[in-house]
């Protein structure tokens, strides 16, 4: 790595090595990390040399980074409303030379398809907020704010997130990336169908109490559930995490795979996960 | 077995002894029998002594049977619209002295919440006809000229689905059961809920390629899918199969649990599967 992009790394932040194509990614040692669950689905995701892969909600932009070494799409963005962590995965991608193939958006997610064009993509992406928002918290309050400048403005301005709450509340990332304040499942959904091609297909990675609200909003916005890959923390384990793979207009009809175990007996991770993190990649293996 | 009994069962067909309870049950020797799917979903119903359970589309009758043995339900209807097949169900209930407990209704399932009241159960129970009609086949052809008598008559008259069919066609129970012929999934969902009380459970078995349909129908008929057992023909491959539990009314959020493995790498049942079929049942002892 050139010593001098060195000076991309802020205070409190740490490079952390992806050990796969020689790839880093820039993080904030204390606030929000990417997880397995951003790994597995990397390595679930197929996009030819022709196709346009988009990652909605891309935090500090580890699917993008990881697609482009497991993919051998020809564009990526990852789309991210909140300013610390967009530039955070700009820099990641600037550290890595892959600004000609990686492109961060400073965007609400709902605007995407106005940026991106409606209907022009192959394969969307997400590793959405997967935590609903209680009745009665505080982040029901400025989720009720956020709707009514949504209802107002059509989207939320980057820029002017800070104002979406009172004086005494404070917009956390870590909060913003979990819970559906900011956007919700629903949403997201949406504004995948928006994106998609005929045909196109769209990943996403949810906590399995989510899989109903998951397929139904699916096929409400025409991205019939094709491939559904459940995860198992370990082998003795209830599944806790499902990746559906969808299918824009595509027909009924879904196929369950033999389930994705995490950890062995001892904690450490089976041999299909361990291939997944530390290795470099062969591009015609995939899971389905 | 009380020796006069024996001329329950008819011509062709033959009494087979479901190793549970001492429970029999009469098959026809060629034509439709009971699957694992129905040992299997019988063994996840709970039910109270209280309680009353509904199966729809009983067939042969194996789920009541199973259930009066594997619950402590007060009373179990099975609604079955063959007439040869009700006919059988009613003796094997006879031939087992069960008559107190279960009673086989001969009715279109469309029509059970008429002869049971609307709302009044507390489990219903399915494994439903598997496979959508497909288009441009005899059984599309028949199924138009049943949604037409559906809308005029409201149900059908199960003296009368001869009628339903051209003289060179012929109403095989293997079809009627494997199809969405007489009746398609959504329609059973549909009834589930018109029968179920307020937070009643309903347990539904179908191929994992029908999970999306069942899921949205399940949600738009306000049965919320609470547990979901994946099952997996064998520990290397896919799952084939899923049962749904949903809970009328219920709020979102599902739970997924470690898969169900049905046979070992030499063919033989596995433990838990083995346990299920063969042996006296510990009714406490339940998967979930």
């Amino acid at each position: 790595m050139d010593k001098n992009l060195d000076n991309l790394i802020l205070k409190g932040e740490e490079i952390f090595n992806l050990e796969c194509d020689d790839l880093h990614i820039i993080q904030d040692k204390k606030g929000y990390m990417f997880t397995t669950d951003a790994v597995i689905l990397s390595n679930m995701i197929k996009a030819s040399s022709k196709e346009t892969v988009v990652d909605l909600g891309t935090g500090s932009g580890v699917i993008p980074l990881l697609v482009s070494a497991k993919t051998k799409a020809k564009k990526i963005y990852g789309i991210e409303i909140q300013k610390r962590l967009y530039d955070m995965a700009k820099r990641s991608v600037r550290y890595n030379n892959l600004e000609d193939k990686i492109e961060i958006l400073n965007l609400d997610i709902r605007a995407a398809h106005k940026h991106l064009g409606k209907e022009t993509i192959d394969v969307v992406v997400s590793n959405p907020p997967y935590m609903q928002v209680k009745k009665h918290e505080l982040t029901n309050y400025i989720r009720k704010n956020i709707e009514e400048k949504i209802k107002q403005n059509a989207y939320l301005d980057p820029n002017k997130l800070d104002e979406l709450f009172n004086e005494n509340e404070k917009l956390t990332e870590t909060i913003n990336c979990k819970t559906e304040m900011l956007i919700t499942l629903d949403e997201i959904v949406n504004e995948a169908s928006k994106l998609l091609k005929y045909g196109g297909k769209f990943y996403c990675i949810v906590k399995s109490e989510r899989l109903t609200d998951l397929m139904v909003s699916m096929r409400n916005y025409l991205l019939e559930p094709k491939i559904i890959l459940p995860i198992q923390p370990s082998e003795n384990k209830a599944i806790d995490t499902v990746i559906v793979q969808a299918k824009k207009n595509g027909k009924s009809g879904v196929k369950i795979l033999k389930p994705l175990v995490i950890t062995k007996g001892d904690g450490t991770y089976t041999k299909q996960v361990h291939s997944m993190y530390y290795s470099n990649y062969d591009k015609e293996n995939k899971i389905t």
